[in-house]
């Protein structure tokens, strides 16, 4: 190929829109020390000033497990709600969908791993019987007209396993739209995924579905989510979940970064002339205030070069 | 294009080998704090246990304008050179590259910018009168058998002018070319380039001068450089300038990143099965090393999610 063939080529293949699923709330601070719930609340407001449309605001879990999303009911009941924004909580099971429903959540998330291993130390449960859990949650769901969005985790790596073979991802992902989640987001859970293997993953599970109905949750422990998501932008993937100040650590390697960062992923997108609808300074000043909070600078390279006004 | 075609192609465009260009103890050094003689030889000393092949060890300039670099002379005395590691020098002027040939460089580099208003504000003259002065430094060079690498900055924005124009970045590429730097290294300054733009302008200096000629010198002051080089592998460049531990603020941005971390990097070329024949453990560990030195954590993900032993 001429060289004068790759940026025409990559204009074309990228997308005009991207959207951005914020998981700082929840997948963030479930990983974080715990924050107050008027931080919590204030969190979120803020988040609802700067364009998104999706924030992921809490989990209806064993509170012993995750203390962390303890108080999600009351989260939701506090926050300022703006209309055309999805609030949306994680279900584990018809318990927690309960729950989220009297809360008043606008979607909610179910969550497998397509590593044998993870799934039974991290839900306890094979694999097929976390996804024979989801079909009475997502039947309520479904009388209730609560879209359901799908976690799959280890797309890449397990940190038990190793490597986690792209069809294993492919069936599992089948498995879960067919259940009836109408996307499934692909967790690179310890964020070893580099740009070849990650396009050979997505490349697998596009044989079952279609990107429209995938996500990409990328972990940046090792530096490697942008260009993961870049790779994924090539390949019809138009749904990137990341984390305000990347927020959000790595259980598998203390001191790591966790979740992408949301201005990271928005300044990849500006540059690329993708549209987001996110103001990129608001999610900074948003940034530092929850940095700010737990004590610590930004895990975005984006917001640690910009000074806080 | 089917997704199918994805990886098959991507495959195919990226290189069985790169080159690193280990920059960290003159880039890197000479943005930070000063550290003393025996800490710059230590860290040169362990650079050339990591089967890194080639290593800026120091800068022959103003030691009024850079003091951080002013007992280079003895740095190049000091260290434990290896046979097959290229070890070089910094080189403005004429008197620059007499002090590299008396302290024995293998190599020296010269730097112009492809902003005039950043040519004036950091070496205070035209890029036309930098190029100038170039020629008796080459002339010399060439005369005692020492090859010239050439340093373009501002290839993507100039803090001052704002975006910089591919056809400007090949046309100063090409008279570096033809006055005889052997490589230039296609500097992203201030490491606001994302991948789009990289490869226009990527594409435009190799309608001028093959790709091998070239290497990229990616900052990572925006998160953006792994994205950035993840594209330019794909084009045909095979050498990539970066620093241990990420050394090397921004002065443009205090607080933010500077060059790409060679650990991050090397994760990078491990993973989309690129050889470079550097051990990544050991770099790690040399990060720590300087990093604990400098008062700081490193500035390289990889590092940090790895405690040092």
């Amino acid at each position: 190929m001429r060289n004068g063939d790759h940026s025409t080529r990559l204009h074309k293949l990228l997308p005009k829109q991207v959207n951005i699923v914020e998981v700082g709330a929840r997948d963030g601070l479930q990983n974080e020390k715990m924050v107050p719930l008027d931080v919590k609340v204030a969190l979120i407001d803020k988040l609802s000033q700067t364009g998104l449309c999706y924030i992921e605001t809490g989990a209806f879990v064993s509170p012993k497990r995750i203390p962390q999303m303890a108080d999600s009911a009351e989260v939701f009941e506090a926050i300022n709600r703006k209309p055309n924004i999805t609030y949306s909580a994680l279900t584990p099971n018809l318990r927690g969908l309960e729950d989220a429903i009297q809360a008043g959540a606008d979607e909610v998330a179910v969550f497998t791993s397509a590593s044998e291993t993870f799934s039974q130390n991290n839900i306890h449960c094979s694999i097929n019987e976390s996804l024979k859990r989801f079909e009475p949650v997502i039947a309520l769901a479904a009388s209730e007209n609560i879209k359901v969005r799908g976690y799959l985790s280890c797309v890449a790596d397990c940190p038990y396993e190793g490597p986690t073979q792209p069809a294993q991802v492919a069936s599992i992902a089948k498995a879960m739209s067919d259940l009836g989640c109408y996307q499934v987001s692909l967790g690179d859970t310890i964020g070893t995924g580099t740009p070849l293997r990650i396009a050979r993953m997505i490349e697998s599970v596009s044989h079952l579905l279609p990107a429209h109905n995938l996500a990409v949750h990328f972990h940046d422990t090792y530096g490697q989510a942008l260009a993961n998501i870049f790779q994924a932008l090539q390949m019809g993937i138009n749904t990137i979940d990341s984390s305000v100040a990347g927020l959000g650590g790595c259980p598998y390697a203390p001191g790591a970064s966790g979740n992408v960062a949301t201005e990271d992923v928005l300044y990849l997108c500006e540059g690329l002339g993708i549209n987001t609808g996110v103001n990129l300074e608001e999610v900074v000043r948003t940034a530092h205030y929850i940095a700010k909070i737990l004590g610590k600078a930004p895990n975005s390279k984006v917001a640690r070069s910009q000074t806080p006004s």
